[in-house]
């Protein structure tokens, strides 16, 4: 029976969860070096558990039965995936590997404090050796030490297809942003920067998950240094957002996108949900989620119009004189920048480029890590047409290296090209500008649900891709759908 | 090795309190329908551990083991209090009650919804029941059944002990009671009840913890429906308040309520924090920190010189032309009611003995359960002078009972009666008046940290009297205080 092996993983899962979800938003400062030890002894529960070989035997003998449900095959599938991760990594190793992690992310932080590259390199080389050689064991025959990786966050897309989409990206973004940026003295944006009240953001931030579907019977939004979104199952989860008295657009479209992510979870079948597969197909696929509402719809003229005159009531001051077009035509100013989670829709793929090109020869070569910054910072140079001065501002910027993780990066960008291969579909279905001017978007919301969501993973994102949209994913397009965006906002 | 259990109980005890505190503070409304079965499972882990009966061994092994240090002993002491209170009890029956006490909530918040007593009295009647049969059971040769429950909450007290106490209150507080009633017209509170803005009154709330002593950087304040103070170690206790738009004094005097505890809680001694000797002494010596930090010096005058031109200047308009003496009268103001979280200082005490003298006679006799709500009425009618009209108002009022719980009560009383005393020992080793009056009070919150918090579970109440007072304890501080009080607010 692996109902009560379930039982208390999900337990343990559910409990790391409100402690991380408690950790960024209420705890007080000296908590953690208390609670810590909690933490940790519960996660050596849930270890047990994963590693007991009767737990162990149990799933994989179930993993060939064909007698399983949908439901249950997936559950299996999942739990196999990390038994056979793990089972194949010496222990001693592995355990090395977890003790690095643990150290790494402070080591890091330090580092990119101090702009000290040269003090985080040795562990970076370390977290590499250890994933390349982790990859190694895991490998079937033939297969690239990178698309193990790869496999890790999305199994449907690995490096060949990958490498595709990027040529593709390459090809029509770069010369897209040479124009662009010729341009983008036309476009106001300083009326953003104003001074803007934080509790009428709040409302107004509430008000807009509200009519995004947002379910506050099933959810909560709070306030956290770096907005995120988590869940304890689907009926409740939970996202926050960070307010910034001169930045009207920061929180504005981060309450966005994270609803995008819960609308996801809420929307998880009752009957996989508190399983190990209730949760999103994949990182990509959560990920069109929440950049489909954040800048396909989000940032539209249409979403726009039913909403626009109450932002303006809101901050009569601000926006009074703002007129509708002045403001979409700011909210979607693209700008070659250095930080990738800042970045606009159009250089947002070209900052992964970035990572997916480093990573590959990180884990497929014998690149010295000491030579990183200098290519992170060519790469930048030849794609966005901008050098980071420093390596805070470079290599050191973002965090998912120092958790030993490689491969997640893509996810990011392949989302917006499921996103808008969705989007396409959808308006052969309906007249979705239609509805976003009627100010009642609930069709759009059905449709991902009823498409997309309630799957959890019992569909993969290529599957899931196929059965929306009648074909097989291409980044088509998404191409067309940043020129044609592009093109029109910058009247080119 | 006891410590491997004790670091998984103090895990599943931990994660226990956030859920809670989750629950009351800000999980969305349909969560708990799904987040139950988590807690459920984490309980059950808890209770594996606790009827394990390895762990049972080698606790009451070590309880007799004379190389303990003062921790150790108290640890395995209040570890082994468990496991014969519960080994005594057929597993059976124990089940039995544990269901009866999950139902006997909700039936019982219907039945006060719907001022229908008949429907909660068998169920209150099983509980009872069951209670009598366990202190049966538990009972040492010649014990009385209601003194085996009484010591659940406070081992240094029985009936003998509170008998005499309660006589004591009621000799002198009835007669007082009513002499104060005669000038209760002379006294105006409707200042109290004009609008004062809830975000002002949070603000003046939090400022008047951190002057009490709460430590922002290990604690925080939310807000719930009732005021409550939890804790998941020393360095992370939180406090909620409950504002009313129409009632200034009711979250400030809860906030004040509250910070007693948490200052309790934040001073225990590291090395005991997160064991199970890492709480407050008693409920009954926890409710003494609440009360002297509410009553005896959040409600006099020389507490409000450096404070009230603060409370003044938040709320002007309502508070402008209210003098200092006018303020502290309206808050002293001691008038007969029936409910008793909504009672004042000097009645709540009768509020207590009501119910103390109503549970002896449902342990002790053989009281029909729809006897209840006369004899409750005619105490109420004796003691107070006032006679609910409904159930709702009378018997139905408290949830206590609908726990399970008999022997409570008594330590709200004894609270109160413990504050009196250490105040008046503090007083004859400090002028507390002068520190009051100077802005600074830190010298009392480290004289209670130092001469009693620190101290968690390793001294009882009755221990930490006798070393703090150089004296047993005695009701006669309490008698005289509230005498002396009453007499001078009310110019008797």
């Amino acid at each position: 029976m692996l109902e009560p092996y379930l039982e208390r993983l999900t337990a343990f899962q559910t409990a790391r969860v409100l402690f991380d979800w408690d950790e960024s938003t209420i705890e007080p400062p000296m908590s953690n070096s208390l609670t810590s030890k909690v933490v940790g002894t519960l996660a050596m529960e849930e270890y047990q558990i994963l590693s007991d070989s009767t737990y162990q035997e149990l799933v994989m003998e179930l993993k060939d039965n064909k007698e399983l449900s949908l439901k249950e095959a997936t559950v299996v599938k999942e739990l196999a995936k990390d038994i056979e991760r793990t089972s194949k990594i010496p222990a001693e190793e592995y355990k090395e590997f977890t003790i690095l992690v643990s150290q790494a992310g402070s080591i890091w932080a330090k580092a990119k404090n101090n702009n000290d590259y040269a003090s985080f390199a040795p562990t970076l080389g370390k977290l590499i050796a250890f994933q390349k050689k982790f990859a190694g064991y895991r490998r079937k025959t033939g297969q690239d030490l990178y698309d193990v990786l790869l496999g890790d966050f999305e199994e449907a897309f690995d490096k060949k297809a990958l490498d595709a989409f990027f040529a593709r990206l390459k090809e029509e973004i770069v010369p897209l942003l040479k124009e662009v940026s010729k341009k983008n003295d036309e476009i106001d944006t300083g009326f953003l920067t104003l001074s803007y009240d934080t509790k009428k953001q709040d409302s107004f931030n509430r008000e807009l998950a509200r009519y995004l579907g947002f379910d506050f019977e099933k959810g909560v939004i709070a306030e956290s240094e770096h907005p995120f979104t988590t869940n304890l199952h689907n009926r409740d989860v939970r996202i926050t957002t960070h307010y910034y008295e001169n930045q009207l657009d920061s929180a504005m479209f981060s309450t966005i996108h994270e609803t995008g992510h819960a609308l996801y979870e809420m929307n998880i079948a009752d009957e996989l949900t508190q399983t190990p597969a209730g949760g999103g197909a994949s990182a990509a696929m959560h990920e069109s989620q929440s950049r489909f509402y954040e800048n396909i719809i989000g940032r539209s003229k249409a979403f726009w119009e039913p909403l626009y005159g109450k932002l303006q009531e809101t901050f009569p001051e601000q926006l009074g004189n703002v007129s509708l077009d002045t403001y979409i035509r700011a909210i979607n100013k693209a700008q070659a920048s250095l930080i990738r989670t800042e970045s606009d829709e159009l250089t947002y793929c070209l900052h992964i480029m970035v990572r997916y090109e480093l990573e590959k020869l990180m884990i497929e070569s014998d690149v010295d890590v000491m030579e990183l910054p200098k290519l992170w910072a060519d790469k930048y140079e030849e794609y966005l047409g901008v050098r980071p001065k420093t390596d805070t501002e470079g290599i050191l910027q973002d965090i998912h290296w120092s958790f030993g993780e490689f491969g997640y990066f893509p996810s990011y960008a392949l989302g917006n090209a499921f996103a808008s291969q969705i989007y396409a579909q959808m308006e052969k279905e309906m007249d979705v500008e239609a509805i976003l001017r009627s100010g009642d978007i609930s069709p759009i919301q059905k449709y991902l649900a009823e498409h997309i969501h309630q799957y959890g993973m019992t569909k993969n994102s290529r599957e899931l891709i196929l059965d929306v949209c009648g074909e097989d994913f291409t980044p088509d397009y998404y191409v067309e759908y940043l020129k044609d965006k592009y093109k029109r906002i910058y009247e080119l």
